[in-house]
C-alpha cells in the first residue's frame, strides 16, 4: 500500500499492546490509593481521540469523567479537578504547549497525570506521573496506537470499579488490533483511492457521525481535511443534524457519514436515509464492512473507533497523493507566530 | 426596534424571573430527597442552551453533571443516569420528539425530570416531574427566558450543595435581566443592522467562541445562520481553532468571534489577533461593550451568555429583513418526512 510502512505500523501498534502490562500496574496503583473522577484532556487530535473513551465510560461505567480541551482547562480551572482526580492525556511530540500547561496545572492541584508520548523525556513526560512511550509513533499510525492505550487505561479503571464484565474479551481484542487493523487497511485501500480520486476537487464535505465514532468524525474533518488538505468541512453529530444543519442539504453537497456498530448507529442510518433523497454525493464509512478476524461479535461495536481510524488513514493518504498535497504541509500551525 | 415586541419580551422574561420562586421550591425538595448527578439534555437549540450551565457547574461546583443530546441519550442509555439523577431539559413547543422520548426514558429509570416549556399540558410536560411554563415565549425571546430559568435551577443546586457564594448576587442579577437585556437590544440594534447589511450576501461564516458563550457560538451558527437563513457556517471552539481549522484562514473568510467576559476570554483574543493579520472580515461580538446597569462587575462574566443572546437576536432579525428571508421558513424540518 502506498504512503505506508507495514513493518512500522505493526511495530508501533505492537508497542501500544505491550504497554498494557505497565498500564495495568499504574491503574491498579492509582485505584489502590483511591480517586474520584477521570479527566480526559487533549488538544485537537488528542482531544478528539478521547471521545470514544468518554463514550465507553458513559455506556459501561459509573465512574465520573470529564472531557476537556487543554487550553480551556487551563483557564476554566474546573472545581472538580483536584487531588482526587486522574488526568489522562497524550501528545505525540510531547511538546504541545497547551497540553503540557494543562498537565502541569493538574499536577499543581494534586491530580495524577497519565501521559502517552512518543519519546520518554519529552516535555509532557516531565509533568506526568505515569508515562507510556512509543518511540516510532508518527502521524501515520498515531490514532490507533493511542486508542489501544486509552482504551486499556479506561477499561482497567472500569474493571477495578467492579463493572465492565467484557473487560477480558475487550483487552484480548485490543491485543489483536495490530493484525486486525492491518487487514482493515488492506481491504479499505481501493475504496479509499476511488473516493479520493472522485473527490479530488470537491471543495466542501459535510461530516456526520455519532457515538464512539463522533471523535473520528470531528477529527477527520478538522485534523485531516482542514489542517492537512485545506479542504473546507463542517462536522455535525448525527443526533443534532436534524435540528439545524439539515436545512443546508443540497444536491451539490458531499456528505461523509461515519457509521459505527454501537447503539447510535441508527442515528446515522436516519441521516443517510434523508440525504440520499436529496444528493448523490453520499459516502458511508461503515465499520461493519470489515471482517475483523477473531473479534467476538459482541466486542465489535467497542472497537469501531479503531476500525474507523484505520479506514480513514487510507483516505487521508490517497487524498494527499491524488491531490499532490503532502499531509505535513502547514500554512500557519507552528509556521507563523500567534 | 423592528421585528420585535418590547412588551412581550419584558413579559416573557418577567415570567421566567417570577418562576424562580417555584424553581427554588422544586430544587429544595429534590435536594432534601437526595440525588447524585445532573443531566442537562436537549436537542439543537435547547442542547446548546445547556452549554453555559455546564460551564457554570464546571467552574463553580463539584456536583457531577453530564451534557447530553436527547437523541443520543435514548440510544446510549448512560449507566450513571438512574434513580439518583436529575434531568434538566426544555422545549418551547413541548413537542420535540427526541427530547420527549429522552425524558420518558429518564423517568423510566427513576430519574427526576425538570422541564421548561411554553404551555403546561404539552407532551413534554406529561413526562416531567417539575414543569415551569412560559405561555408567551416564542423564538424571539426563547433563549434568554430559558437561560434565566436554567441558571436559577443550577445555581440553587449549587447553593444547596454548600458552594457558589455568589448565589444571592447572581439570582439578583437574573431578576434584573428583563431591564438589562432590553437595554442591550437597544444598544446593539444599529451594529447588528450594519453587520447584516454588509454581510447580506456572504456565503460562509467561521464562528469561534469559548467558555460560557460556546453554546451561543454553536447555536448561532447552526440554529440561526444554517437553519433560519440557509447560510453555511462552521463553529469551532477557540481552544481548538489552532489545532486544525486555523489552516482554513483566508483573506476572503468572514470570521465571527464570540467574546464573553469569563476566564476563557483570552482564548478568543488570541484567535482575534491571528485572524486580523489575515483577513479584514472580522466581527467581534463582545459582551463587554454593554453597560449592564446595576450588575456587579464580578457577576458580569456569569451573565455573558444572556447578554450575547440578546445581542445576537438583533443580528438574526436584521439578517431576516435585509435578506428578505423569514426566520420561520424551513425546507425540510417538520416539512418533509425523515
Amino acid at each position: 500500500m502506498v504512503g505506508y510502512d507495514e513493518a512500522v505500523y505493526r511495530e508501533v501498534l505492537g508497542k501500544a499492546v505491550s504497554n498494557i502490562e505497565e498500564i495495568n500496574k499504574a491503574v491498579d496503583e492509582i485505584c489502590d490509593q483511591g480517586y474520584k473522577n477521570l479527566y480526559l484532556m487533549g488538544s485537537g487530535g488528542t482531544y478528539s481521540m478521547a471521545s470514544p473513551v468518554t463514550y465507553l465510560l458513559k455506556t459501561h461505567s459509573t465512574i465520573p469523567w470529564n472531557w476537556e480541551i487543554a487550553a480551556e482547562l487551563i483557564k476554566a480551572k474546573p472545581l472538580s479537578l483536584n487531588a482526587d482526580s486522574v488526568v489522562i492525556t497524550a501528545s505525540l511530540s510531547g511538546t504541545t504547549t497547551e497540553t503540557i500547561e494543562a498537565a502541569r496545572y493538574a499536577q499543581s492541584v494534586g491530580a495524577k497525570v497519565i501521559a502517552l508520548v512518543g519519546e520518554d523525556g519529552c516535555p509532557l513526560a516531565e509533568c506526568a506521573d505515569y508515562v507510556f512511550e512509543n518511540p516510532n509513533a508518527s502521524n501515520d499510525n498515531l490514532v490507533e496506537e493511542i486508542y489501544i492505550q486509552y482504551f486499556a487505561i479506561a477499561a482497567r479503571f472500569m474493571r477495578n470499579n467492579g463493572e465492565f464484565p467484557e473487560y477480558d474479551e475487550f483487552v484480548s481484542a485490543l491485543r489483536k488490533m495490530p493484525e486486525v487493523l492491518q487487514a482493515v487497511r488492506e481491504q479499505q485501500d481501493e475504496t479509499a483511492l476511488a473516493f479520493a480520486t472522485a473527490h479530488k476537487d470537491t471543495p466542501f464535505h459535510m461530516c456526520v457521525g455519532s457515538g464512539n465514532v463522533w471523535g473520528e468524525t470531528y477529527c477527520f474533518a478538522m485534523c485531516v481535511l482542514e489542517e492537512m488538505q485545506w479542504i473546507a468541512t463542517k462536522s455535525i453529530h448525527a443526533a443534532e443534524f436534524f435540528h439545524g444543519t439539515i436545512e443546508m442539504t443540497d444536491p451539490d453537497m458531499s456528505f461523509m457519514l461515519f457509521k459505527s456498530e454501537d447503539e447510535t448507529r441508527s442515528l446515522v442510518d436516519r441521516v443517510e436515509r434523508f440525504v440520499r433523497q436529496h444528493t448523490d454525493k453520499v459516502q458511508v464509512w461503515d465499520t461493519k464492512a470489515f471482517e475483523l478476524d477473531g473479534i467476538d461479535p459482541k466486542i465489535r461495536p467497542l472497537v469501531s473507533p479503531l476500525v474507523m481510524s484505520a479506514m480513514l488513514e487510507r483516505v487521508s493518504t490517497h487524498f494527499s497523493i491524488v491531490r499532490d498535497h503532502d499531509l505535513d504541509i502547514r500554512r500557519y500551525y507552528r509556521v507563523v507566530e500567534y
